[in-house]
């Protein structure tokens, strides 16, 4: 799996998988109070979950929690992420237009370090988000996600290839299988991808039987793992320090023979 | 997953999938010393690989150690195992006919609850011990092993169909693999034949990234798993605690989403 770097340098000293946790806060005391919570939990990656907060049509407070979320965490990187209603975020006041605004203004700002932006969005929007992202040495992840079913491999694939092909620095699908099978499915699409593309990949499988993928991504190319910190964003994490404590195991294991 | 029943009752009240340790002693105190710390453990299956037995040519010596196991390990089912050379077992002094005997007076001594034998060997053989072992109660595994190489999906699955069609009471396919998308086919055809067939399964891959299957194979259908007691007998073994550990936090995360 390849290492993600940030501003020059591996994230966690190039550990892999990264453990990312979200926070899911509705106002800037809940957003600063998670974050409290889970930074003793040292995660590797924060993704802020914007689309849970209240005040999110007012982009000076979004920067300023932005702000005061990166300086408490230090030399933790955060995701800044509006997930939309389609792929699994909450519903909020913004239209599509506001939403790029927002996403600019984050970026210009520098408040961030990756933001997270859909790729079913226009291609103008992507390309927007891109630049402003890349004049602001912030990495962009493309993301896909699907909440009903597993498409078939050959569209995970394609999905991967286009993040890719747009610019991304990161890659991410995550999508929920109906049988364990999906799993395997999903699982293979990021190695494939993993072993013939150029960028840090994130596949992940949701869901109870999905939670595997959490577990075992890190051996099949997935770059960063999402761990409940103090609340969950989506469903099949499994509390970090749990999620630790397995993945020490798991390497080990792997290792040992 | 189908649960293992001996004697008419499920192994370990129906748990799943069962941790089986395996005793790979050279002498009758070497095989009770391990089993002395294995026991505490508390694994659900206790393998003998007689293979590793020096006096594997004196049937009564074998007869009288395993019945002391049995007798030892009280409610805790024994497998008795004669791994091939061919198969990633020691060599031993005994040719093919030696050992089908050696199967068929174990059965009948009732010295031990299931021997597992292996597919690649003659139909009569096989009918034979099977024969033997259904006489006496004896549950019996066939299996294939390849120390090598993971074959392709398809020869993988008809194995499975070849055991339960030769009256197996559980069909057990153990495979390396040379990548990792090796380890999921072995999954997806365990997962296969787990759904279509009528008994228990137990599918592993071996080595280091085949580890991963030893953790998860119990939601792709694999009934057993096998873990370090106190020695292994295959690569890629976890230490039963951490096994037992880990199992439990995967559980958890499946069934709770």
């Amino acid at each position: 799996m390849k290492s993600l770097h940030l501003h020059g340098q591996p994230v966690a000293g190039g550990a892999c998988p990264l453990i990312c946790t979200p926070l899911v806060g509705k106002t800037p005391a809940a957003v600063l109070g998670e974050l409290a919570v889970v930074l003793p939990k040292k995660p590797d990656l924060i993704e802020w979950r914007v689309d849970f907060f209240e005040n999110i049509g007012n982009t000076a407070t979004v920067i300023d929690v932005a702000r005061r979320v990166k300086k408490a965490a230090g030399a933790t990187p955060i995701i800044f992420t509006c997930r939309s209603i389609n792929e699994g975020g909450e519903r909020i006041p913004l239209n599509n237009a506001e939403i790029v605004t927002l996403y600019v203004d984050v970026c210009v700002s520098q408040s961030v370090d990756i933001v997270d932006y859909e790729l079913s969005n226009l291609t103008s929007n992507l390309e927007q988000i891109r630049r402003a992202s890349r004049d602001n040495d912030v990495a962009m992840i493309m993301s896909y996600h699907n909440f009903q079913f597993t498409p078939e491999a050959a569209v995970l694939s394609a999905k991967f290839m286009d993040a890719e092909q747009l610019g991304a620095d990161i890659a991410k699908l995550a999508v929920m299988p109906k049988t364990p099978e999906d799993v395997l499915t999903l699982l293979g699409v990021t190695w494939r991808a993993s072993e013939t593309g150029g960028i840090p990949l994130i596949g992940l499988s949701m869901g109870g039987i999905g939670s595997l993928s959490r577990i075992v991504g890190g051996f099949y190319g997935s770059s960063v793992t999402f761990a409940v910190g103090k609340a969950s964003s989506a469903p099949g994490q499994i509390p970090i320090e749990e999620l630790r404590a397995v993945l020490a195991t798991v390497r080990k294991a792997v290792a040992g023979s």
